[in-house]
């Protein structure tokens, strides 16, 4: 349809993570952010969750472009899963997201299905199709992250991905509040907004706050500094080695991904680290507590990280004792808390003393409050608000913050996932809805574990399995051959319980071969309720019961 | 021995929860406190978890008594439990614990084998064996909280109980900082202190805050108000009650918990609830929802409880609607807040502005922060101090504030559960050890579930479980009689992998059958290894594979 843009996120509304927008004006795709989620509780077993990517992959061929925000996993981790798939001719992104990006496709061997092209946001709009493209920077916790623009023909939308007003950023690179006003000038018809935060009142602090904490905390301590954070925040990273710098201690890197980032980041000029300041870890040995500083991964807990070895004493080159002081320099993502408060157990037992954001100010959001986000929607004035990036409260929240900023009504699109948003001169409402749900990573598999197998999962999990082996024989096939077995796993049921299970099982096959019913489904489900019932009213437990009937 | 006492930590050291604490003298054991811990998530299927009681069980001749500091589910849970098991001549609880504890026994039938006695902060001391116990009112989240002193043949202790030093506690009923500062006077030669906010900077706030926080908030609402809070905050839900009175709201009360605590709060005196005010569910649809208060449990986003039906649309009399208001007057406990936010996006979706402690002051800790525990150090002097209630991070914080206070290094006891603390004239130290683990209750099963039922469900969660079922056959009973089939729960294999799987398992039992291997453990044991690989190796999954051989 000409004059207008359809606006379709497939991730990211309503939850935190896996952000996708797919952008579609005469026929032609630009898709913002492939991001992956991290599992919840419920997903048993499950490694990744991606966006149901199925819409794309039926419009293969009208995709031009995937573009990143930066490069963060819930922005760009799906993008190896998407060009395995779709076969995508450009990705844009900013210098540092390239950088990071080019490393992970490596990885995954897809370094060279797409063409890469640097975004810049300090140089002129670039058509991909019927879409004209800019970019704005934007302040966040990983560096060059910016705001996208597209002028489309149903309007110039700004899609900010994530941001804070930072205006003392670590690299000065602060959020262009002066291209947002002149965006805000020439007219926006609809802003897609981070509402991570929205529900806060007040500003986010800048980044550097942490800086000056680490700067009070690391030159008085006398043994060894341990650092956790998100191996992403560059910043962070830098201003622990400027302090590591300053008290004249060596900086060891540990953890697969912090080695690999501070690698990129170094590479492309967005650290400054002198080759002398960094260690290997087998140096630490050659060194006092207090002329070390290591930089790690596992701030949230994660099993395999650094700093999870370190607590649990099962890192090779490294170990705390007391004395030492751990900076846990993040915050728990919820569902992650009771990992990490088990790693800071773990570490003050051995005696560290361990600084965490609910004590001590050693980490601050890459998202803005409200505040920001008003002064945002005050900049760009736009005719219509579509809050994403956020569960559905955030999300509501910013819906409130752009009411109460004068958007009209009418002009707040409150989305979810597979909403069909159509933006054109009478403004941006939801048209259709598609499928857009998860698709599941387990193991090599993407897609194949689907609710049915959770739902069993979940139900192994809560009370176990109990396989009922009954085998049939006679010359007519029709009596017992030996009294049922049971197989019992996760199930706590006692030797009497058991056996009276067993004794049941026979029951019910022999009353059931005396009346001739010998079909092997009629047995097993006639097996499946008479001992689930007797285990339920013996225990009030209900195991997944298997009735196998073999006949012979 | 002569001349000391044994204190030993059942429960609630290095963990929040299950806080129970055996004193022995002579010969003879009180125990303080009788509590329960909640699931966590490894404790697959769990429905409560309960202190290792078998110390009190092999001395239960010795029980003199269970004295209780308050009424909370973490210091009188697992009563009933022991109380099944122990026959435990008294109970000593102030009045609103005990009558929160009678309507428990009374459910459990255990209502009339102990003596319940009345523990009075403002009465003499009462013998109890070789102990000599009073109490002393301390402000606490539930009214009527004590600490407990007990005057042994080891010298004197002070058991805080759960507490903060609220100076305008809402009944009036302060912590006892004169009693404190006399027991300091007389001496205390070891305080067993409450450790959960020890990291934490300051003072935590006066309860008084959350009803100031009613007052600014609930007037000025034109839509039904809903808050949630513990049923046992008593003097939460007394300052909702006062705001609904002010505004001309009728109050409903919802959840089992609340309306049992609320009766039995007003019934002995501690909440002042006109009947007037309060309605019952149905006569809600009478009300103009600017005329309701609803006071409900499900602050912590509990599967059945009244709030999270209410979000979800599942309330038979309850509904929100755009322009409630839903107040979420708790924190999350750690571990629960994926569910509390899932029960907050509900309530938003549904149309209602939901505060909750992130946002706005709508809760305050039960617990001080560390200046109390300094001015409680301060008060009583104690000559040793043994950190209890809290995890590790929790006991090492309070350690600190009493090291800081002066306490000698030898005289600071860094116990664990179990840990055996003997008490003399010549200070407090760890002596011995004994076993002092969880017991789970599942379903009606206690103590039954062990560590590899639990290592069992974990394994079944993750990847399912795929059972192999081969019958054996033949004159000599040495041949398979059918191929293989494979029954798969939870475990998401394609149909080509199944297929593989299944030839697998047939070229297994044929190989080994060709060698004349015939025993059914060896059998599956090849079966499980050879089929356990194949799916790894595919799939990178590791399901339960349970190889079922019949021989017929």
């Amino acid at each position: 349809m000409p004059g207008t843009c359809r606006i379709i996120p497939l991730g990211g509304l309503g939850e935190v993570g896996k952000n996708m927008t797919v952008y579609e004006a005469n026929g032609k795709i630009v898709v913002v952010d492939a991001g992956l989620a991290f599992p919840r509780d419920e997903h048993l077993g499950v490694d990744l969750v991606l966006p149901d990517m199925s819409y794309l992959r039926d419009r293969a061929k009208d995709v031009l472009a995937v573009i990143l925000t930066h490069g963060h996993e819930d922005h760009v981790g799906a993008l190896p899963y998407l060009l395995r798939e779709v076969a995508v001719p450009e990705i844009w992104a900013t210098r540092l997201t390239m950088g990071l990006i080019k490393s992970k496709l490596d990885e995954h061997g897809l370094l060279r299905v797409a063409e890469l092209k640097e975004a810049d946001p300090y140089a002129a709009p670039v058509d991909i199709g019927p879409f004209r493209v800019e970019f704005v920077r934007m302040a966040h916790s990983i560096p060059d992250a910016v705001a996208v623009v597209l002028e489309t023909p149903g309007g110039r939308i700004v899609h900010t991905g994530d941001y804070k007003l930072d205006h003392t950023p670590v690299d000065g690179q602060k959020t262009d509040v002066g291209k947002l006003a002149e965006l805000g000038n020439r007219g926006v018809d609809l802003m897609l907004g981070d509402s991570t935060n929205a529900e806060r009142p007040g500003m986010t602090q800048s980044e550097r706050v942490v800086g000056e904490a680490f700067r009070q905390i690391i030159p008085q301590r006398k043994g060894r500094i341990l650092i956790s954070s998100f191996a992403s925040n560059i910043h962070r990273v830098q201003q622990a080695v400027d302090v590591a710098i300053q008290c004249n201690r060596k900086v060891c890197v540990i953890g697969r991904s912090m080695r690999k980032n501070v690698g990129i980041a170094r590479n492309l000029g967005y650290m400054q680290v002198p080759d002398s300041v960094l260690i290997r870890p087998p140096e630490l040995d050659d060194l006092r507590p207090d002329q070390q500083m290591i930089v790690c991964t596992g701030s949230q807990g994660e099993p395999l990280s650094a700093l999870t070895r370190i607590a649990y004493h099962d890192h090779p080159a490294v170990s705390v004792e007391r004395g030492d002081t751990v900076i846990i320099s993040a915050k728990p993502v919820p569902g992650n808390e009771l990992r990490v408060h088990d790693a800071i157990n773990r570490l003050a037992k051995a005696g560290a003393e361990v600084l965490h954001q609910e004590i001590a100010p050693v980490h601050v959001s890459g998202h803005g409050c409200s505040e920001e986000m008003r002064t945002v929607i005050a900049l760009l004035r736009p005719r219509a608000v579509m809050p994403v990036h956020g569960e559905f409260r955030m999300l509501a929240a910013q819906a409130q913050l752009a009411r109460e900023a004068g958007v009209p009504a009418d002009g707040i699109v409150l989305a979810e996932n597979g909403s069909v948003v159509e933006l054109s001169a009478s403004g941006a409402r939801i048209v259709d809805t598609i499928e857009a749900g998860m698709t599941f990573v387990d193991g090599l598999g993407v897609g194949d574990v689907k609710d049915v197998a959770l739902r069993d999962r979940r139900r192994l999990s809560e009370d176990g399995v109990l396989i009922v082996v009954a085998t049939l024989g006679g010359s007519n096939g029709a009596s017992a051959t030996a009294p049922p077995e049971l197989i019992a796993r996760g199930f706590a049921g006692s030797e009497e319980l058991l056996a009276e299970t067993r004794e049941e099982a026979s029951r019910v096959l022999d009353e059931l071969l005396a009346q001739d019913v010998t079909e092997i489904k009629l047995l097993q489900e006639h097996l499946h309720d008479a001992i689930g019932q007797l285990v339920y009213d013996r225990m009030r437990r209900r195991p997944m019961i298997l009735p196998v009937v073999v006949e012979v």
